[in-house]
This record gives C-alpha cells, structure tokens and sequence, in this order.
C-alpha cells in the first residue's frame, strides 16, 4: 500500500501533474459517447496526452494493451461498446492498468445503472459522476458521508462534479471550487474531465490526487476561458487553449482546493 | 382540434418560445448522424434545452420516456438507428410526445426515401428537409402548392429550408428569410436546425409556430453571428455564442417572416 | 499513361487545385473514424466540396456512386466500417473513382495493418500516413528511396506526413515543408487533410499533384490559421476559415515545396 499523500498541497499537485502529462505525453484509450468522442480528443491533446478511441472487439485489446490509463464512459452506450469495456477492462486488469468509470445518464436507464454496478465491482481507479447519477448506484442522496461510505464499500475514489467538486477514498477528501457555469453548456464538457482523470491517473497512482488534479486542471481552465468567452461556443475552443497554455503560476493562483 | 394562431405575430412568437425553451430546459432525443451529434448537443444546450443522443435498443424506450420532444434525422443511418428508430416512435406515439424527422440525403439513396415515407405515415409533427430532399417523397418539385398539398395529405408541418424557410401545415404558411449564406458551409446547421424544431415543439403544441419559431431563432442567431465571423469554422462557435446571448429586442428586430 | 506533369510549379498547380475545388464543388464520401468526422466535413465544405459519410451496407454503394471521390480512414474501425469498405472500393473500382487510404493506428494494431495492406493491393490512388504508419506497411523505416519503392511497388502515391512532407509515385517527389506545429494539437487535423488529398483527386486526376496540392493547401491554412490563434481550440476553428478565405496570393507566397 503506498502512503497517501496530504492534500494540503493540492495546487502545487496539480502544477507537478500537468507538467508530467506535457513531459510524458501518456496514452489514454477512451471508451466514449458518440457526442463526447472529439472534443475529448482534443481536451487530451491540448494537455500532451494522447487519445486513441477505437472500440472494435478485435482491436480494442492492442489498444489498451500500448495504453497508460482507460476511459469507461457509458454515454451512447450500445452493443459494440459493450463488448468492447469487457475486454478493455480485462486487459486493464491484466495490465494493472489504472481506468476510470464515467457512468453518463445512468439516471435515466435502468439497464444502465445496473451494468455500471457490476463494472464497480471490477476495480476502477476512479468513478466520476454528478448527483443525479450517484443515486441509482448508491441507493442515496450524494453527500460527504454518503460519497465517503461508496468509495470505501467499493475500494474506488469518487470524484463528484457539480457546484463544488468532490473527490473522496473514504479516508481523504479534497473539495475543489474551481470551474465556470458555463461550461455546462458544453456537451462532453464532464465526459472530457474524466478523460482527464485518466490521464493524470497514468501519471500520478495517487488516485485521489490525480482526481482532484484534473478536475483542478480542467476547472481553472474553464475559468480562464469564460473570461474571454461570449458564450458555450468560444468557450469551447478557449478552454482547449487555455489548457494548452496553463502554467503553474495561474494554477497556484487560481486552484481552490480544501479537504 | 386546436385553433391555429394567426401567424401575423411570428417574431413575437419565437420569443415567447425561445423564453419558454429557457425557463422550461426540454429533454430532447435525438437519433442523428454521427456528424451531427456534437454539434447539435452544443446547439440544443446554447438555448436550454437538454440533449441526449442514445441509440441502443435496450436503452432508447427509457430516454424517449423521460423526453420531451424526439429528433429523427437520417444521416448515416444504419441497422442500429433504424431499430432505434423504430423503438422510439413507438414510445412517442405511446406518450404522446412530438417528434420530428429530417430526411437528410434521401436523394441519395432509394431505400432512405422508402424508409422515410414509412416514416411520414407513423406521425411526425414536422418534416424539416431542403427542396432535394423533397423530390423523392413527394414526387414533385417544391413549390408553394406542392409542399401545402404534401402537409395537408400526409397530416404534417413541413418546413423547407432554403434561401426562404416555407413553414406549411397546408392551411397557414411562414416564409421566414433569416440565416446567412455561411451557415451552409458549416456541416450539420441543417441537422441543429431540426433539433431546435423538435425542441420547440416540446414547449409549443402548435407544430406550424413552433417550427417557424425554430427557424427564426436559428436563422437569427446565423445573422448576428456571421457578422463576427471571419469564416465557417468561427460561425459555428459565434452561432452557439448568439444562440445563448440572443434577446427579444434582436429576435424582433431581425424576424423577417411573412405568411 | 497520362504525361506526368512537372512539380516546378506546385504553388501555382495548387491555386489552379483550389480554384477548382470551389467551382466544381466535388462530391466526397469518407468513410473515417467517429472523432474526425464533423472536422473532416467541416474541412471539405471550407474549400467548397460536399462531403457525406453514410456507413451502412444498404446504402453506401448509391452514394459512392454518386460521389467524385472516396476516403477510406482506418481509425476506429469496426464491422460496420469494414464492410462499408469491401462494398465502397468495389463500387469506386467499377465507377473509376480516386480513392485514398489513410491507415490510421496501423502501427497499434496487427490486425488493422493486415487489413490496410490488403486495401493497398485494391488500388487507392494515394495512401496518406505518418512515419510511424509507414513501418508496419512497409517493412521498413520511412526514408525518401523507401518511400519511393513502396510506391512503385504498390502502383499508388504515397503522402507521407511529418515535419516536412512527402508525395512520391517513385518517379517524381514533391517534399513540402508548410503547416504549424500546433496542427498536431488538433485532433483529426491529419485525417481531414487525407479527405482534402481525396477532394483535390476528384478535380485533378494527376494524383501526385493532386496529393501535394492538398498538402500545400492545408499546410498554408495551417500557418495562416496559427498566427491568429491562441492555442489548439481557436487554430481549429481559424483553419476552417483560412481554408475558406485563402487566396491564391496567399498560397503561391507561402508555398514551399521543393523536388
């Protein structure tokens, strides 16, 4: 077991991650929404990391197998894209691969949620999801203690998006004010974040502080960019600039983490 | 039966509707082609409304359900959309939800028309197409007559888009001469403009008003924004921009609808 | 055999490409990967050709058949892509299509590279890769002579991307050294340059002129694109409009291509 790491520092954390993505380049091998596919792509790029999103049962195994970390998002989810998570997560597994689950709209879908559990249960680093979607997996209302108890029951960290972020082991805790309103109106905006998480996840096996990291990363440089935006389209494409150009100095500046 | 609205007061109209799109955040569903998904996400969210793409047999029933409006674009269609298609029109009949379909390249390809005239006999609200997609379904070119003679027998609205929008249930007819030649050289404007239909029909049961709402609102939102844009790939951000800044004021200034 | 033409005057051959593109605005169907597809149509309707990118078995042949020109893209391949392929280059043989191969992630999967090998024997006009795509095609690293022996070999044109490109038949070499670094922040930026390749063949049957005409256009669009842009979002959108607005000024002063 490796010794977790104090959040006191979060910020500083967050300046040694993004500099490790832009100095490692990882691969990050998306199993994503139809919608989220390309703007997820280039979130990815802009921060130095490297996607890749095929989904072919033939081919999806060489693809982890090269990877650093795995997405598992389940928007659009279909036949083909189940197939595929069977074997990415397998090879995961194998691999000691870390993976991430973003289990998209799981609110809506019964099917869903219950496929979400039993992909719980085969060990994802990290779970991301908002409040709507953490009721129908954890049968409760999503507060502290309530994100606390499912990361512990399941031996994941929780990240929960939402007006204040949260991430969660069940031991620690890192609340993270950071992100803009507007980036809810940027579909994929989430589903990107998460690709995030895996990428910091390939370069930091602190999960919670990769977690609390991209979620930092990606909220200051929404930030950034709703200051020169009009609206949800020039805040799409300023938050990939912006991400490409954060420096450590405005990350410090601007992270608001608390335990 | 409804009274239909007079029609003198669109540009009173689309403001009505675009107030109600942003108080009221409709769910629409839309099965559309793999071009379109982001970018009619992005457009639906510009103006409140909530999309949600899903595809897959086991899941669509749940999303249509919970819906408020369903899009039925034909874009890449393949064996997966067409049975979602299938599932979803059934829902929408079952609950009573309007839906709207765009015949995208039925010109193109037999079967898609075959396919879209089944269509057109299972009840959409709207059939939103240009004047080549009109041909092979109605078997004539489009013109003022033909296209009321097209609504009043297959008990639709349609909207043709075009350098004039012709908005017709076969009564009551909307020219509307918004939009700017640019917005044809951004892929899927058409696919986002049948989007904005349907979730315009989610807050308006008047399918002619709605629709020409729709194409007000779109067409406007094209205007403002070409005027800031130096090309394609800045419309398509400015658009999404003037869609969520648009204002009564300008909505009224800009319509430019006749009957 | 066709007369080679001379590559002096590859600027102006490209200005005499683009003229072309806008005027006869050639019919493109791409069969690519789910990330590029809105960027690639986006990028062909740019320089006024008319992309489409229906995938089904049912439907892919009319609109080959109807096309000018057809792009088979590798990247997250799967069934449904695969038989589009078997039936799309059968089609385009019959129809004396150009079509080009652009064999993504070859070197991240055997599987795939098998399959793009078998592709090549069926004839593409050109195969537009990157170095690290070349080697498990070829058998060898890319250097000029092996570039110009695989393509004589093969009977094709290859596009070898990187930070000087080259377009060689075995005979004849056109080395070009235009377009910006941050392109390869933008996700799909080489995918889409493939469909320009298949765009510019439509319009100019010399498929070495025709290639690095592509080359040089989307190069030039780059550079002119990444002075006005702050980072990979606002080049994404800005070479969509520098594509769209550039003049043949702009590309004979810019273009940099060598034998």
């Amino acid at each position: 077991m490796h010794q977790p790491t104090k959040l006191q520092d979060m910020a500083q954390a967050a300046c040694a991650t993004l500099a490790r993505l832009r100095a490692e380049m990882p691969r990050v091998h998306c199993i994503t929404n139809a919608v989220a596919q390309n703007f997820t792509a280039n979130v990815l790029l802009a921060v130095g990391a490297v996607p890749s999103m095929t989904l072919s049962a033939e081919e999806i195994g060489s693809f982890v197998t090269e990877a650093d970390a795995l997405l598992v998002n389940l928007g659009t989810f279909d036949a083909e894209r189940r197939q595929a998570t069977g074997i990415a997560v397998k090879t995961a597994a194998r691999e000691a691969l870390p993976w991430v689950l973003d289990p998209v709209f799981v609110d809506r879908s019964p099917a869903r949620a219950e496929f979400a559990r039993t992909l719980i249960a085969r060990g994802p680093k990290v779970v991301r999801l908002n409040a709507a979607e953490f009721f129908p997996l954890a049968g409760a209302e999503a507060t502290p203690g309530t994100l606390a108890a499912f990361a512990r029951d399941n031996n994941i960290v929780v990240g929960l998006s939402g007006e204040v972020d949260i991430v969660t082991d069940g031991a620690r805790r890192a609340s993270i004010e950071n992100g803009h309103p507007l980036m809810a109106r940027v579909t994929a905006m989430g589903c990107a974040g998460s690709a995030l998480v895996a990428a910091c996840l390939a370069v930091d096996e602190d999960a919670v502080r990769a977690a609390a990291s991209a979620l930092v990363i990606i909220g200051v440089a929404g930030e950034v960019a709703a200051e020169k935006s009009q609206g949800p389209g020039s805040l799409a494409a300023a938050i990939l600039d912006a991400l490409y150009n954060l420096d450590a100095a405005t990350l410090r500046a601007r992270a608001r983490v608390t335990p």
